[in-house]
């Protein structure tokens, strides 16, 4: 039995092609509620590790994918691509990781390995990159993410998890934590000193705050909510807060940030922002409004100001990051849940009613789910 | 005698502090209409240099300033930055220019030389840069361009321009020059073998393509009209053409640009173009449209894109880009025209009617004017 995908390639059932049992929670439609359900992975090949899963943290990406808001959802679909595990197998020409050892899985599962982004280490801007889920396989299937028990990844999408971080607190770092160390790092934001401002904190955003401090920046943090001021100083260590909405407070920090992080995904002007930046400062987004961005030009072209775009990062900053959030003792802060919880849980996140992360006790609940 | 500016600071009419009579052609409202005007410059000051105009280049700004479109300006409004001439005086503390040397000034004559952004080159992004006409200058008068027969600036803010440049021909360099080759050194786009999207052939653009190819990039011009693939391709070497309105062509060349410089002020979607960028690709923009961009995130996420806005360029930039002109015989293309002429070439330029740049003949054609 097959079914077809959107763009009508031929896919297979996992269950079809694949020896291996496994089990977790998928949506089924674009309801997007979430239930148990069995299917298959590959077995273990020459390059593969099998992890078997503890932690998967929940992204808003993936609220977004089971409710096919991006118009691209294949269903059944299992998210969840902020794993933390241990290895369970490891194939013959696995040199880098052994049986138990902690590891994760972010992103990404695959890519070409030729282009000029794989070359360069930018393997999340492959043009065949292949997402943790909802991707169409090199074999034919349907890739299924990380709410599951188990999952057979390719050496080279996995990272080693650091001894020092705890896997809980440390999942969410494998999807948000590289996306704002990525571009933090390739756009020079990351020297002491200088002054990084964060847009939202959410999910990304607090873990943004984070990796700023660690790295010895001013950080002011910059939200429509005033009420966060206090757990963005107090908790965060921020070192200043502006409430978006208030142009007195955007105008006594004008010309003040080498960079903006701004990872609030809902429809938002970006004008105001654009005047906090420095000469040369850059705007970072991470989150995709719907709408397109509405930027005078000018707002650009008077001070050399720039708008980048990033998505995730490639493997080897993966795990520079993880190795850097270990040595300096940087987590997410999270509300661990059992996998029965996840529909309420993707509710909540619908509702930005978490703090920060949701991250699924996957090893301790799947199983009696 | 005083009047006010815009922002009600006491303007002193240079006729009234400055000894030294002067003469040019003044837009005295926002008609735009520009007639012959008797006016004063100051007294050549230790620091300073008095060029006598030789050739002053005709910028589109310098038609969206006459007019008003900014809503900042003053009257009688002198304008003009693509200045050539020659050192008719030079202070005491002037040891870098003598008296007969060629040299040029653009668009700015002042700047604090103490804030960040000055020290590290970038006068042009300086808080306080004094533009060359239409600012507000330290000892209480008006700045005032180009379309007159002298000017003393700042020796700071003069450069020497190569014995192998005809003034004529070079002096657009001054604005256009500097416009594209500040961004494109600085955002990494001069190396021989990336590939440079140029959009629109105008001023800048056709400058653009010269400086690309002299650095060894390949360029494809990017145009609203196929009529200007004949040009572009024999007569400024462009290795490619793409009609903007095709998205075949546009399509059939997806992800193969290292950058483009967009010279267009009019407004345009930059969607279709932000597709033909490479991962990590840069949008420079050197045109201010009067509408916001609209530019949907997803086209800067996917794939790390940037967009940068540039605006001229410093001093020492603008020295270096002369001399690597001089060496590699860069020059703009242009219609010299004598002063009398000049409401006609507004109007024409207005239309885009000019390939490429119109330069007028200062020094042969003011005094009988």
């Amino acid at each position: 039995m097959t079914s077809a995908t959107a763009d009508s390639k031929e896919v297979k059932l996992p269950e079809e092609v694949h020896p291996r049992k496994a089990s977790g929670w998928a949506a089924k439609d674009a309801s997007g509620i979430l239930s148990p359900f069995r299917f298959s992975r590959r077995n273990n090949g020459d390059d593969d590790v099998t992890l078997k899963i503890f932690y998967c943290g929940i992204c808003h990406s993936d609220l977004h994918c089971i409710r096919n808001e991006w118009k691209n959802a294949v269903y059944p679909m299992v998210p969840g691509h902020e794993i933390v595990g241990v290895v369970v197998e490891a194939g013959s020409n696995v040199h880098k990781f052994n049986v138990g050892d902690r590891v994760g899985v972010g992103g990404m599962v695959g890519s070409c390995r030729a282009c000029e982004s794989c070359k360069q280490g930018f393997e999340n801007y492959c043009p065949q990159m292949l997402q943790m889920y909802n991707s169409f396989d090199s074999d034919g299937t349907w890739t299924y993410g990380g709410f599951s028990d188990a999952v057979v990844v390719n050496q080279h999408f996995v990272v080693r998890f650091p001894d020092s971080l705890p896997m809980d607190k440390g999942a969410p770092l494998l999807c948000a934590g590289i996306t704002v160390y990525s571009p933090m790092k390739h756009l020079g934001l990351y020297e002491p000193g200088k002054h990084l401002g964060v847009v939202g904190l959410g999910g990304i955003g607090h873990v943004a705050v984070k990796f700023a401090k660690a790295f010895g920046m001013k950080v002011t943090v910059i939200s429509s909510s005033p009420s966060k001021e206090k757990e963005a100083r107090e908790r965060l260590g921020a070192d200043a807060f502006i409430v978006s909405s208030s142009m007195d407070q955007i105008l006594a920090a004008t010309g003040t940030m080498d960079g903006i992080i701004d990872t609030v995904s809902a429809v938002h002007p970006l004008m105001p922002l654009m005047i906090l930046l420095k000469t040369h400062g850059k705007m970072i987004l991470v989150g995709a409004p719907e709408k397109p961005l509405e930027v005078p030009a000018f707002s650009l072209i008077l001070g050399g100001k720039t708008i980048a775009g990033s998505c995730m990062g490639g493997i080897a900053d993966t795990q520079e990051m993880l190795d850097f959030a270990g040595k300096h003792g940087i987590t997410a802060d999270v509300e661990v849940i059992p996998i029965d919880y996840l529909n309420t849980a993707m509710d909540r996140l619908g509702k930005n009613d978490v703090k920060y992360r949701f991250v699924i006790d996957v090893c301790n609940t799947l199983a009696s789910s």
